[in-house]
C-alpha cells in the first residue's frame, strides 16, 4: 500500500502558522513522524492562506528535504506553484504531481511538467462539467488521462487515478458508487494505473471521523485501491491498512505483523 | 445485516458449564445480552462435551425461549440433535438450520427438516471431497444447494450460502479467494441467496483476533455478505458493521448512527 501522508497542508492551523513563522522544526517534525509511521510520500500543500504561494512551496520543499529523504506529493492547483515544488524537489527521488483533472487544458499543462521533472501524476476523474456520478463516466475520464499520458510517453504505471471521494453525510449514495468506480479502474488497462483515494473527504464533518475513515479505506482496498492520502499518524488507521494487506494476501502473515513499519 | 450471535456454544467453557449445571440464568443472560447488542438470530450449539446432546439441545432451546423472543440458529451436525432444536423452537418465529453441506445425503436429510419446520437453512460449500479452493467450484456447490432446495419448494431467499472461511495464519491465500467466492455468489441466481460467513474462523490462534475479525467482516460486506455468525457483544465489531452499512448506503446516515440498535 502506498501511503501519502496528508499532514503538511496549510489547511491545518499548525502548518499555516509554521509557514507564516518560517518554523522549520514544526514542519520537519511532521515530516519525520509521518515517515516513521509508514508514509511512502509526503503531501505538501501551502494551503489557502499563504500570500506568496510560490515562495511558501519552495520553502516547504527545501525544509522537508533537509530532514528526510522522502519523495513528495506536490499538491497545488496552479502550475507555477506546482513547478516551484518540482524544481526544488530532492534529486534522485521521483516526486508525485497532485494533481491534474481530466480537462484537456489541465493535461496540457501538467503532463509536460511530469515529463520535465520525471514525476508521477495523480489524475482526478473530473472535468469542466464536474465529478460524474456514474462509474462508467469516471472510467471514461480515467481512460482519457491514461491516453493523454501515453502521448507524452508517460507509462500507465506512473499514473494514479483518483475517483474523488465525497462526504458520506452529504452524498451517501456516492460512497458505494465510488467503490464501483474503483473496481472498474482495475480493469481499464494492462498494466493498470495505480488507484488512489483522498480518504479524509469521506468523513468530513461527521462525528466518528476515524472510524469512518478506516472502514472506508478497508472497503476501497478490497475493491482495488493501492494508494491513499491520509494521516499515517492515526495508528488505528494504519493497523487497519496492515490487516487488510494481510487478508488480501499482499504481505505475508506473521503473528506480529502489526509491528512491521510498512504494510 | 443479519447478525447471528455465536456465544451460546458449548465450545465456550462458560456455556459448557451452564449446560452441565443446568444454569438457566447464565444462558438467558447470554441470550439477552446478544439480542441487546443487535443480534438477529442466536446460534445454539451444545458443544463437543455434552453426553446427552439431544437433551442438552432441548434444554437450551426451551431455556432461551423463556427469556427472549429470538429466532434461533440450530447448530448441529447430527439430524436428531437438529430436530430436537427445531421441535422445541418457539412457534411463530422461523428457526435457521445451521447447517447442511452440499452432499446429496446431507441435503436429503436437512432439506426435508427445513420444509417440515418452516426453517431457513445455511448451506456450506463443501462436499465429501472437502472445501474447494476455487471460487468457481464453491459456486457450483452453492448452485447445487439452491437447486436441491427448489425441489422441496424452498425459495432461494430462505437459503444462506456459507463459503467457509479459513484461518489467515494457516491458509492466508484463501482469504482473498473467499472474497472472490462471495462476489460470485451475488450473481448466482435471481433472487440471490443470502451469503453468510462464520467470522471468527478467520482469526483462529492469531494475536489480534478482534482487529482481524472486524477488518475481514468489512471486506466481506463490501463483496456482498449480508449475514455473519459472530460475537455481537464485541462493540468495536458491531460499530464496524454499522459503519460499513452506512458506507454501502444500506442504512441512512445520521450523525448518531452508532447509537442505533440495528445496523
Amino acid at each position: 500500500m502506498i501511503i501519502i501522508g496528508e499532514r503538511i497542508n496549510g489547511m491545518f492551523k499548525d502548518v499555516a502558522r509554521a509557514i507564516k513563522d518560517k518554523d522549520k522544526k514544526a514542519i520537519q517534525d511532521l515530516a519525520y513522524k509521518q515517515m516513521e509511521a509508514g508514509a511512502t510520500y509526503l503531501d505538501v500543500n501551502v494551503g489557502p492562506a499563504s500570500a506568496d504561494k510560490i515562495g511558501a512551496m519552495e520553502w516547504l520543499v527545501k525544509t522537508i528535504a533537509e530532514a528526510v529523504d522522502a519523495p513528495l506529493a506536490i499538491d497545488a492547483v496552479k502550475a507555477d506553484v506546482m513547478e516551484a515544488g518540482l524544481k526544488f524537489h530532492k534529486k534522485g527521488i521521483r516526486p508525485l504531481i497532485n494533481s491534474t483533472t481530466a480537462q484537456a487544458e489541465n493535461l496540457a499543462v501538467f503532463l509536460p511538467l511530469a515529463k520535465k521533472y520525471d514525476a508521477l501524476l495523480i489524475g482526478l476523474t473530473m472535468d469542466d462539467k464536474g465529478i460524474p456520478s456514474l462509474s462508467e463516466n469516471k472510467s471514461e475520464l480515467a481512460l482519457g488521462i491514461i491516453a493523454a499520458a501515453m502521448e507524452y510517453d508517460i507509462p500507465t504505471d506512473d499514473i494514479f487515478i483518483d475517483p474523488l471521494t465525497l462526504p458520506v453525510n452529504v452524498a451517501q449514495d456516492q460512497c458505494p458508487k465510488t467503490l464501483e468506480a474503483i473496481k472498474m479502474f482495475t480493469m481499464l488497462s494492462d498494466p493498470q494505473p495505480h488507484i488512489v483515494i483522498g480518504l479524509s473527504n469521506v468523513s468530513q464533518k461527521t462525528l466518528y471521523r476515524e472510524l469512518i475513515n478506516r472502514t472506508y479505506l478497508v472497503m476501497a482496498m478490497t475493491c482495488g485501491v493501492d494508494a491513499a492520502i491520509l494521516d499515517p499518524m492515526d495508528k488505528e488507521l494504519m493497523d487497519a491498512v496492515k490487516t487488510a494487506e494481510i487478508l488480501l494476501n499482499k504481505t505475508i502473515y506473521c503473528d506480529s505483523y502489526l509491528n512491521k513499519l510498512k504494510a
